[in-house]
């Protein structure tokens, strides 16, 4: 299949490496150059344009954010004026659930098809394909991208016919994610407050009940206070809470946990801790205890 | 060793079973009659009174709450009158931090030795012996301990000299239970609005990010929702909260996940959900968003 | 002076009523005809068009919300393309911070002048000249509006040189009253649940510590659960606050309290209480205790 | 009538002289000597025990909190000991609802007459015997304490037949004037960080909406920023909060602006405010938006 993929960052160089070794003709584009040249000595063309990248059966986009994704998709010389009719266009960025919706709609409007795939992992999972795709789409257009996304992940899980719906589970997830960093947060700072060790602390609660990625990966850093450099920065986190909120109030679906989680984003960010990792928000139950530094970093 | 133990209760009479198998001398009691009968039937002696389940080495209590251990302990012909000087008092009920540092204080004047050993884990460890054990004491009187916790669990943490720092540990996972409980029960909400599967979703949490038992557990239960029987009521989760609670503000430590948790558990009991198995909780972001039925139950 | 005035709803029609009574010759329009009839009678003119009303010296404008403020000045036809060089933009809607800040910049971009002018008071008070001016914006062209602002309100404050300020105390405002109606409503709840007269309460506090019109009204409003007809609708409360939220993440100022009321009013919509008066928000205290009604109308 | 009176603190002493005014035979006793010369110089009787100060018709208490009024009552040789049978208690002490019943119950059993009767208003109100007095107590009890109640204040309240709900409605006005600080703090840190003086922001809001004490008071104290010395220690504020979540608790009424309350508290006086007037809430609001100082004080 010739498949075009555009945003070479962490996580989209991994992925577009994964569809070229599963035997696909891959175009790459990115807009800062200099990310393309890897791909390209294991056979990838490189496109100068967006339009060129365009010039195929199927175009990913993993980009860093609503604005990218707008730039790319609806700004002049975008994926809806260059793709042709019949043409897929796959997301796999983390974007809003209105701005999900918009593409659907100018996708519909010009002919072509769209389908969500967000993924969860790391770079190292894109790299190693061991991401989990949440895809979602029309039946008809999700099938045949199926292939893709074993070439990319491990599992894909089809969520709904509505595209939307896959960028809404995403999001969910982070707001999870940031949920177990805040509960994790408190509870270590009351035990380390009555003199039990963050760290065997941890050891404890993910050697029992609580033996998952999230509470391993986000529980260590937190024991070890290690907030940089941010493997996910608290400024990004913000954002990622607030899309949660917007695609709830449009949902009409009160989250108070999330509304509590966005207050505290916006504190670390609001005194000076914007760059650290979000993991940093457990610094603020400490500061409350009296038993934090004044500053986050 | 000579082991006495109070409380065969669905956790209880695990435990004691465990112990007579690993080849100790156990003898049992049980304030409601009838529930000693098949531990003699291995082997157990029956005992007619604290005092004489006292009568040991070493007296294990596992008990309901604060006002059954105060019973046993503190009270008329309780453990704190009747146990030999040198001998020790494992206490590993579920109870305030308030009380463990009360039971350490009487033990101590009575020249009698004090550990806290509460455990994680449901009925099937105990009878398994693969619970956990969070374990704290004076080195000195921890350590002969150490052997008995292996006989019921698959490992024991020592998280400090401090008797009480064991039951603030207990305490504070299952604040994070509930935690787990109220956020998914928001992402469930939020999801299912927009036409995702309950079922499916959880699954997704649980296949990724969050393959924890207590997201296993709690989520297929939200998913479900299967509110009865409980298996752990409402009215007992808002107790353990308030008991988080107490804790903290005796520390000073401000827990502001932990007051949501109880303003909602407070919510659920108030509206007739108090014996509803506590992830009932989540029925509240459906009841919040509009889409759920009006009762929890 | 010449005076375009643009809306001419229940607060909009006693302003423009004053400015013809203090003896300026005053335009007005509506984009809803059958509006101005009655202010012609009393000497207004009537305009046929936004850009009719903007030949002026003054443009007042009185609208809903930031789509019809954006529509009328910048809008194909607004004030923007049609005010003359020099004029000045008195904008007394309440609007977003945003919207502000962009009309400030569309109106120096095109040589016009731009003041942001809301009022505290509702219909009786713009009909009796008692408003509350919160003004803002440079010296040089506030200071000419001053006697008008006498002539429709009772007091005048000038709050900074930056027109958008005036929009943001007009906002913290609408953020405190909300605040007065959650506390009051959850302090009813409480006294009410252990037999206190909910009325003889209000009374109480309205008589002693809190002897002010926004307690006097709402606690009214809830002491009597008198929520229809609206004379502010909750969905144009949770509007307001998610305007504070907006203006309060660009500024990167935490408000824990703006949240709760946040999602307390985006739950009374979701459970369909959107057309409800605000201070049905106080219907939630008691639903969530267990002696409300299930629906809150 | 015969009255004792125990408790000359800033608000007894005031109280007290008033009875004296009102033309009765005052027998005054305070724990700590050297309070009662100043009354006696104006007719009192210098009680040397509670005892002897309960040698009388009817006996106000107004101590500090729970356990001064528990020592006092229900301590030996207090009031349920001493007290004539027929004499009533008269309560104005700021206590729990639980202790409330508690006395009510002891005198119920000791054949003596209890009424609860807390008051607003500070010291100097008290002087002017200008207070609020909220009552509760049986009909048949309370109706011979009215005269009394005019010569202390000037309005009483008789909120039902239950003592402790008088006790619910003070500490539910605490809970409200505790509101105020808060989002009376929040909105002011929002519009300072926007340019807006921060003394002209409050005479704004008690010029129009909120032209109520519990506004004037405690907003010039924030705009001043002017903690030291505390009229109301942010300590005994947390007490309070505590006291109306506990009693809020065993009326299951979930009050979420409470809860948040009790966590801010909480976080001044952990980061050692606690002996700052309550007041200092609002730093934490500008800290959290990184423009207060790292320390309340």
């Amino acid at each position: 299949m010739e498949i075009g993929f555009i945003g070479l960052g962490n996580m989209g160089r991994g992925m577009a490496a994964n569809l070229l070794r599963a035997g696909h003709r891959v175009t790459v584009y990115n807009r800062s150059p200099g990310k393309a040249e890897a791909l390209v000595g294991h056979g990838a063309n490189a496109a100068g344009s967006v339009a060129e990248a365009a010039d195929a059966d199927v175009v990913f986009t993993m980009l860093a954010d609503d604005p990218a994704v707008e730039d790319v998709t609806l700004g002049a010389g975008g994926l809806v004026a260059s793709l042709r009719p019949g043409a897929t266009h796959v997301s796999s960025s983390t974007i809003s659930v209105a701005l999900s919706e918009r593409l659907a709609a100018a996708h519909t409007a010009a002919d072509q098809d769209y389908v969500a795939a967000p993924v969860f992992g790391r770079p190292e999972a894109a790299a190693a394909a061991t991401l989990f795709v949440v895809a979602a789409g029309a039946r008809r257009v999700l099938e045949p991208m199926l292939p893709l996304f074993e070439a990319i992940g491990r599992r894909t899980f089809v969520v709904s016919e509505q595209p939307h719906t896959a960028n809404l589970v995403k999001l969910s997830g982070n707001f999870l994610i940031a949920s177990v960093i805040e509960s994790v947060g408190e509870a270590v700072a009351l035990v380390a407050k009555a003199g039990v060790d963050r760290s065997q602390y941890v050891d404890i609660l993910t050697s029992t009940l609580f033996s998952a990625p999230a509470y391993q990966t986000y529980g260590g850093l937190i024991a070890r206070r290690e907030f940089e450099p941010a493997g996910f920065a608290a400024r990004l986190g913000l954002k990622d809470i607030r899309l949660v909120l917007a695609a709830a109030e449009q949902l009409q679906v009160p989250l108070p946990v999330a509304s509590l989680l966005r207050d505290r984003l916006l504190t670390l960010v609001a005194t000076g801790g914007g760059e650290l990792d979000w993991s940093a928000l457990a610094t603020l139950a400490d500061r409350d205890a009296g038993t934090g530094s004044d500053h986050p970093a």
